[in-house]
């Protein structure tokens, strides 16, 4: 069993950072706001659930480390910090609702600078902790649809690491269906540019004995068109009320994909990446270097980066991209499996379990 | 303009080394028909024009310096070359047809060694001179299609160093476009594994001044999605004669989605690329290195590979894929433009010129 990819002490926040896997196991230790907002943008912590985790620990430093003589000042410094951690990646919604939540918190719990304080701090280890469940309860829900000898293809890192708990997203039902004893194999997508499939989802795979293969990404159609993989489960970044899907660059490949091939295509996140609010999604672009350089292990043992393309070239690269609710059979979540649809999108904000 | 791929001078057969690209300019001299196996096999020359006439070189390298007293001597050797030429790749045609047709040369050129000895090489340099016209109309072909302003993307390198010439397949009529000061823009898919997009198409397109961005495989769709993209040119290693096109792994991911975005998608290939043989098409399954380490220039300047993913994880790598005629608008070859119809293919061969 692996570290743990979050954990909160006494206000230190120590992350696994991500930007080093699977070649070293390094963590940060984050003592305020800036530090996580600094580890958000550099993505030493990535995956939607995980950079919300991450961003209340983020209020937490602020309101642990305050010196604020009244709830006024205090709620000045929680606003300050919740537009810096908000300012840090515009896609996953899962960071705007645990900065929200626990801005609501501290105006609620306003009748003492130690109140507030103190409220900031368990409303951030809440946060952790029903994370966590949700995760869980999203595997227990998805391992329905994984039948025995399933092949499932998976794209990006949706796992432990991209959630900080013990389950992930996308990859819960995969845990759970091995603990059950279901034989599996797992598709990994390698995931460019940042290669999340090769360097995380392999290494969390691998951790627990679960059959997989790496591969380009564009050999996903090919083992699809060869009848050989029967599922596809990706995570989310950010669900819209009609079901739209921003996940990361190449999900709506896979999706169109599966779709021409009969293949289902699931869609697994918490309840906390779905925005009620917005009509659109706002894509991240990500600096060119990314796509034109690779970074990984050297011979002589170093994390190293090497350049694939000519000096002088020019890339393009959107970190995530829109999946229509046509190629999606169901999203997963912890209150039940919903088709992509309206209707079913608003029973599940009805706090009623779905099935 | 840059120097020659391939090129040929008294018994000594001098190759770009196209691992080494774009970081490297570096030339092999092969003189033996071994040599040029080698470089077949490691792909120091490849895209199926190239491996076409290279191979047609190592059958001209044997004959060179053969020491053979007797016509039947000569042709013996040349089968034993032929033999180990064809087993270097499984899954490009214009290989085969390239050995093929120099094998049936000699058959009909044996009333003396020197006149088998020189038709042999006579036949290759023949080849590599049809070779370089039928890239040149196939670019004359294709420029019909491209707009003023177009947006085109195109998948690995279908240019001039896969088929050794000064034009490429997929690449000419783009080079042609240019050419006629039509403004483009091009899309180049990086094309995991091996970068053949980022690594030699966008060298290639830089020489040309012509604008471009790499963008990781994962984002064709996005850019289609977006209407970003007007239309898809791509090479092929074989084609059947019922539209079946084999082509480096990815093709068949972006032909789906240029269809299901209605875009047109495009295969540039000379006629030496049709199988009318085969009913299927081998597909290469190529080591997984290539999926879990990455070979770039390092920081200290040297060509260098980085591992990308866990020690000790596996992958699958096929090298190709078959996209359905479905997913093809058309086909450019040098005889003219057509859909990808048994009926269409089969007048091609009627060495009719179309439109």
């Amino acid at each position: 069993m692996m570290s743990k990819v979050i954990s909160w002490k006494n206000g230190v926040l120590r992350l696994i950072d991500q930007t080093k896997l699977p070649h070293k196991l390094h963590y940060v230790h984050c003592k305020s706001a800036d530090n996580v907002a600094e580890c958000i943008k550099s993505m030493k912590v990535r995956g939607a659930p995980a950079i919300g985790v991450a961003a209340g620990f983020g209020m937490a430093l602020t309101a642990f480390y305050s010196k604020a003589f009244s709830t006024k000042e205090l709620f000045v410094e929680l606003e300050k910090t919740s537009k810096k951690l908000i300012g840090t990646r515009p896609t996953a919604s899962n960071l705007f609702w645990a900065v929200d939540r626990i801005m609501k918190y501290a105006k609620v719990n306003a009748n003492s600078v130690k109140e507030m304080r103190e409220g900031v701090i368990k409303e951030a280890l809440e946060i952790e902790k029903e994370n966590e469940m949700v995760c869980k309860m999203i595997g227990e829900n998805g391992v329905k649809l994984i039948k025995d000898g399933c092949r499932i293809l998976t794209h990006c890192n949706a796992g432990r690491l991209a959630t900080g708990g013990s389950y992930g997203t996308a990859l819960a039902p995969i845990y759970v269906a091995k603990r059950q004893g279901k034989s599996l194999f797992v598709f990994v997508d390698e995931t460019r540019p940042r290669c999340q499939g090769a360097k995380l989802t392999a290494w969390e795979l691998q951790q627990e004995n679960i059959p997989y293969a790496i591969i380009a990404d564009n050999a996903a159609g090919y083992y699809m068109q060869k009848g050989e993989i029967d599922m596809v489960i990706v995570g989310a970044d950010r669900i819209l009320s009609n079901g739209l899907v921003a996940n990361k660059i190449g999900t709506y490949e896979k999706a169109v994909l599966a779709k021409e091939n009969g293949i289902p295509f699931y869609v697994a996140a918490p309840t906390s990446t779905f925005d009620s609010k917005s009509k659109e999604i706002p894509i991240e672009e990500r600096g060119e270097d990314e796509v034109l350089y690779m970074q990984g292990l050297s011979n002589s043992g170093k994390i190293e980066k090497v350049r694939i393309a000519p000096k002088v070239s020019k890339a393009k690269n959107p970190a995530f991209d829109i999946t229509p609710a046509r190629y999606i059979t169901r999203i997963i979540t912890e209150r039940g499996i919903v088709k992509p649809k309206v209707r079913e999108i608003k029973r599940l904000f009805k706090n009623k379990i779905l099935d």
